[in-house]
């Protein structure tokens, strides 16, 4: 192999193969269609053995109660605090994550950001011992970098918090705040005593999460570009990967498989996806998807 | 007046030095920070006598009632085709503004871009006599060349419906989709016969229009960055020139004043914009924003 191999972490064989073969078709493609979009958990980065949000979200709730004991007797904190992943399902993904969201109400977008940046400079992953920067996946890195070469535009769509992905994605990942679509908070205008304007973080959800038909409808109305390559892990990329797909041009759907438990973690989407009729693995080999499997397709997995 | 100096088509004096100064006092600013958010109708292109989206949507609505003549008794229709703007001020514009709208149900977003821009291949300005592609303003896209030249990443937030303005504004402007925030029509989820994903534009809109306080919430929301430079026309872009300039680092608010009734039209701001507290020339008096008079600080208006 030499310095000059593209997506050196990509082993051979029929994942690269694909991947370098749909490269090259895109090359016929005009500037202005060639588009990726990708996933951000378990796509982009570790999503095991908690996303790193919530990891975020629970280091801002352990220093609100070490200041008020009370507030973790709310039931979403209760259970968030229990360290039971029951108990969180039992009250629902969703009404916790937007309680959780309630703890930065009224903060203003410079300051939340902030916030994820100082909780990024220190964070460590509880398994692999190594800062949750260094939980991006290698391979993918230099797929974005080669895009990039080819004059791609590279954007993430999550199912994640919007500003969250955001305060950490030009570091990450190179895209800029504009190419993040996730799911997001409403902004409320206001202004300070001087009569300025200010932006202060709302309580409530602007449309609903960003996962399933929801990420393509939300890529249009937000980006407005539809992509010639998806990549997901889960039911909720299942639209986004189908619609990349569905047009006639080169395009590519990738899914990221999780079946290195020894390297990363070895598990199949996630439970928790409303639209999971068909196990995703299954849709990618229904509609000949490229499945790339970590155990088998990459030489390295993080960049470390 | 060298091929080499900056913004040819603005005359000297102090609106032309304070733009100079601000382009040069942006070298200080994080390549990151460098944004700049233009509003459209009348601040990147003529507004006047009508919106060009609406010489669109009226098009479209004389097909529609050459197609099926009781279409045009709509109460909504039987104004617009009046050709009486009272008529349409009694309905209100946003009300007829949506029923235009309803003309383009069901259409996939790439049927809806194609019919804008084979109505902008062959519509001509009604006054002016020329393309509706060259009543934009020559000193603009000097200035949106001169930014991209500092490496900045300039947008387009409009009041108008985003995806009539992305149709036309990576050639209008080279402004690509993902960087167009305006008035969005819904997006509906389906799947045609053979099961593949499609998005058909619905009848409703999201959120509301995308004028005053809304402008700041959706850039937050839809593009996360907060400007440095903001340029507008009306009291609609009020709140987005306060936020741009109420930051502690260099900046500028652009406030493009139609005093040409020769070479454009002379008015001031738009009447219907409900956030009209204050004309919006005192506004930019009284926080010292730089007017661009288009009778006196520009050589040449459009580009032909």
């Amino acid at each position: 192999m030499t310095s000059t191999t593209p997506l050196p972490s990509w082993r051979p064989g029929v994942t690269r193969d694909r991947l370098l073969a749909f490269l090259d078709a895109a090359r016929s493609v005009p500037t202005s269609d060639r588009v990726a979009y990708f996933d951000n958990d378990g796509t982009l980065w570790c999503e095991r053995p908690t996303y790193v949000q919530f990891e975020f979200f629970l280091d801002a709730l352990r220093r609100r109660v070490a200041d008020d004991p009370s507030a973790g007797e709310r039931p979403e904190f209760a259970a968030v605090l229990s360290g039971d992943p029951a108990q969180v399902g039992e009250l629902g993904l969703a009404r916790v994550a937007l309680a959780l969201a309630g703890l930065f109400v009224g903060r203003a977008p410079e300051e939340f950001a902030a916030e994820v940046r100082a909780f990024m400079a220190t964070a460590t992953h509880a398994a692999l011992g190594w800062p949750m920067s260094a939980t991006v996946y290698q391979p993918m890195l230099e797929l974005i970098a080669e895009l990039r070469r080819l004059d791609f535009t590279v954007g993430v769509v999550t199912g994640g918090g919007t500003e969250f992905v955001r305060a950490v994605s030009e570091d990450l990942y190179g895209v800029p705040a504009e190419l993040v679509v996730g799911t997001l908070i409403a902004y409320d205008f206001e202004r300070d005593p001087s009569g300025r304007p200010v932006l202060r973080r709302a309580g409530r959800m602007l449309g609903t999460a960003n996962e399933g038909p929801a990420k393509v409808a939300n890529i249009q109305t937000q980006l407005g570009r539809r992509p010639i390559l998806a990549a997901g892990n889960s039911g909720g990329d299942r639209e986004m990967l189908e619609w990349a797909t569905a047009a006639d041009r080169p395009s590519l759907a990738l899914l990221v498989d999780h079946d290195d438990a020894e390297r990363e973690y070895a598990y199949t989407g996630r439970a928790e996806t409303l639209t999971e009729t068909e196990p995703i693995t299954e849709t990618a080999s229904r509609l000949s998807w490229s499945v790339v499997s970590i155990a088998n397709d990459w030489e390295t997995v993080f960049p470390r």
